[in-house]
């Protein structure tokens, strides 16, 4: 066996156990009893170092540098590409697993799990100042993570590096305050056009039954292989792949709201479509692994947005939904779809709509910049948080609960996460707009609910390249420019009519 | 850390990867999308082969060696017995997973894959000359395991040592020889006696979730901890332990007979109540592992029969089923009972009755020991299952898909796993009589559909004491006596009042 063969079966090894992991974590969400919790974690854990082992070897890196050195060569010129950027992506993660002290490791996983604790007993009290000391020492092991990998600009970017490879602060900052400038005066006309239906009209009894049926449908009808898939409920909705033909995505339900489960499951069928269209061939190695958070964002929220919130879905799916919800006979489609649409500035991320939405990551990416830099200092978070907000939004912020002890991910020391989330928006409108203007024919196809052309343009120009290329390249060679505001913004004028 | 403590982490570690393969598994009977079934495969085995080359390492053998030598003591004369125990019991599996070759576990493997399609398709066209070479590959590769584990008297002992440790084939004999001279003549009476009513007057209306309902409300009441376990469908009812306090059932259901079902989950919930018995802090180690298939069969056959075909069990269960499914309300409970307790010559095993299985039992360990000893040559062995069906039974065999085709066992070189059932049906019965004679008020107990008691017991005298002792020891401890077939034959008399 050369190197490179060595690097491929030592990657699948890999990929085997990270997949069993992927069970073991699904079934705890999903079906695993209660008790069976404390074991869960210990079974986790050995995988988990396991799997660390392996990928951190001695001989892992002397493949490496043996195919830098002399990448085995190959007569067809396509697989010898793929077998670089396999060379370069297994170098990279490389240098990121072994740069860290095995200590910094440990004492992220320690700190991060207790201050997650500490987090969620603070929010629920709204109170900030018992979290500020774990957010205090996580930004130091953060800062230290950042220092251990290197970086040329900011601290900041080494940490974004992990979620968006090549992403750069420096780069990102333009896009983001041009998408800014341009979304804040046009929110007070979204939030008239859309505010005239009470939104308790949208109230209903919706049984679950019939919800995860509408749910099997809708998603089987956007090419989701349920031969090779699943969907079932868990607390949080998510997507999670364990093996080249089986990835699952979980909902909630709501017996009173079908809209919240249902573009749940398109949100993570999204995802779910991006990882049934990596190629099966290449699973465990780069070349059949996602590409970044960004980029599956991108697939999620176009499934869930461009294709799910449009008229001309509802037009098609309506009629057949009141069919199975005879209490929707009562609202008219357009009234329906308006409040689907239903632009309002809220606290609460999570809940915001796609417009607001990105002013929260906004918020958040500028405040995590100024942390890890230190320019901002933990005990002054909330008062910057707070100002920042009520410009943004216009509404002043409550209480800290529902201010910057809303989200979970800094008391991970997910930090650098934040951006992606409006970089998928932003790319999800511009593949969109992309795929209208290359196929021909995709908009009557959107129309009369066919989904086929669509996921073929996205499967061949996101899906099948795994990790061949940067995210940025990818959406330079699949729209013909490099990711910005406007297509997002003509989206949003396009569909509220302005 | 002493050559023990490496024992037991090992242990341990090698646990954390069979429990995993086993949520694998039990994914894969219950919840697996069809086409994950490739990888699964690749999963499991790559698993497998972790745990294997842990289990038959050259520092596992050392340490077994160094503690043999030299067990570290301990102050606890209890916990030194312990330790003996697991030593002696890490012995028995390393000497069973390292005397054979590669070649012959590989070759075996291999093998029984092939062999079990090859038996499938000849069972469905009962061509039993479709099976003959692949039964005659086996029969010569399990032969030449029995070779490699060593044996005093005869080969099937090495095989039947695998399912039952310490039983031997000239000890059983004269067990079953008994127990078929007392139930021959018995059995024209019970199928007397139960043969008045009409199985068609069972059939009705019995919706799965009522079903859903009254089994999990049955297994609580045996005690079957919920919050550690779950009961889901599947093809084939299972019980699988994926961890200390994960215990899974699988059950399936017929709409036109709930007994099938529920009879199935309190099976499955005796496998069940064992795996929730062991001693959680012995997870990983023979100490926290079942003793063995014939004492696994015990508890599920205690349940099963002796507490669920009761007409105790029925006074009390029946008016709350006959609550849930009306459709029972026209038959009386004793016609009822005599319906669940049917005794009836079938050619089917697993469709038998707890009277006559035996019979199915005794046929195949006669049958298996002379195919191994080479006494029956694989081309006979359709007459000779005929002709001596026909003795037990009094009944002809059709065909072979309804004869000697019948179960996959062999097809899977399981061979010396027969006997394990009908040793659970006796160890059943008598430990059932054990109970009744040592533990005051049982009987009342029983009336009152109480079971804490008698699950106590059996945690007391079976469930957590794990490897510690050989199966019969731990039946000589339990009961007084070793495995005999007087207490089952007393349990039918008195069930069926002769």
């Amino acid at each position: 066996m050369n190197a490179y063969e060595s690097l491929q079966q030592r990657s699948r090894e890999i990929a085997v156990y990270n997949s069993a992991a992927s069970l073991l974590s699904w079934d705890q969400e999903t079906y695993m009893p209660v008790k069976a919790g404390a074991y869960r974690a210990e079974q986790l854990g050995q995988l988990a170092g396991l799997a660390h082992r392996l990928s951190t070897s001695v001989e892992m890196g002397d493949w490496i540098k043996a195919c830098e050195d002399h990448l085995p060569t190959c007569a067809d010129e396509e697989e010898t590409a793929l077998r670089a950027a396999n060379v370069r992506e297994w170098r990279r993660d490389y240098d990121r697993a072994t740069k860290l002290p095995t200590r910094l490791v440990e004492e992220l996983a320690r700190t991060t799990s207790l201050a997650r604790e500490a987090w969620a007993q603070a929010r629920k009290e709204s109170n900030f100042s018992a979290f500020a000391p774990w957010l205090g020492k996580i930004l130091e092991l953060v800062r230290e993570q950042a220092e251990g990998w290197g970086y040329s600009t900011c601290a900041y970017d080494a940490l974004l590096e992990g979620y968006e490879p090549g992403a750069r602060a420096a780069d990102l900052a333009p896009v983001f305050a041009d998408l800014q400038k341009q979304l804040t005066p046009l929110l007070p006309r979204l939030q008239k056009i859309t505010g005239a239906i009470d939104p308790v009209r949208l109230e209903g009894n919706y049984p679950i039954s019939g919800q995860q049926a509408l749910n099997r449908q809708v998603a089987e009808a956007m090419g989701f292989d349920l031969d090779a898939g699943r969907i079932d409920t868990a607390v949080h909705p998510f997507c999670t792949e364990m093996g080249p033909k089986d990835c699952r995505l979980t909902t909630r339900y709501n017996e009173r709201d079908f809209t919240s489960s249902l573009f749940g499951v398109m949100h993570e069928a999204g995802h779910g479509l991006y990882s049934q269209g990596l190629l099966s061939e290449h699973f465990g190695t780069p070349m059949g692994t996602y590409l970044s958070l960004g980029i599956h964002e991108s697939q999620s929220r176009l499934w869930e947005n461009q294709v799910g919130r449009s008229r001309e879905f509802w037009r098609h799916w309506y009629p057949l939904v009141c069919e199975q919800f005879p209490d929707l006979k009562a609202l008219p489609l357009e009234e329906f779809w308006l409040l689907v649409n239903r632009v309002k500035s809220t606290h609460i991320r999570v809940e915001a709509d796609e417009a607001t939405y990105n002013l929260h990551i906004i918020l958040r990416f500028e405040i995590e910049q100024k942390l890890v830099s230190g320019e901002l200092a933990v005990a002054d978070l909330p008062q910057a948080w707070n100002s920042r907000f009520e410009e943004l939004f216009q509404i002043p912020v409550p209480d800290d609960a529902r201010g910057c002890l809303q989200d979970t991910h800094w008391a991970l020391g997910l930090i650098g996460y934040f951006p992606t989330y409006t970089l998928g928006t932003l790319n999800a409108a511009q593949l969109f707009h992309a795929a209208v203007k290359q196929v021909p024919g995709l908009e009557a196809d959107l129309q009369e609910a066919k989904y086929t052309r669509l996921l073929t343009w996205l499967k061949d120009k996101i899906h099948r390249h795994g990790r061949r290329y940067s995210p940025s390249e990818l959406i330079q060679r699949a729209t013909g420019e490099p990711t910005c505001a406007i297509y997002f913004m003509d989206y949003l004028k396009a569909k509220y009519g302005i």
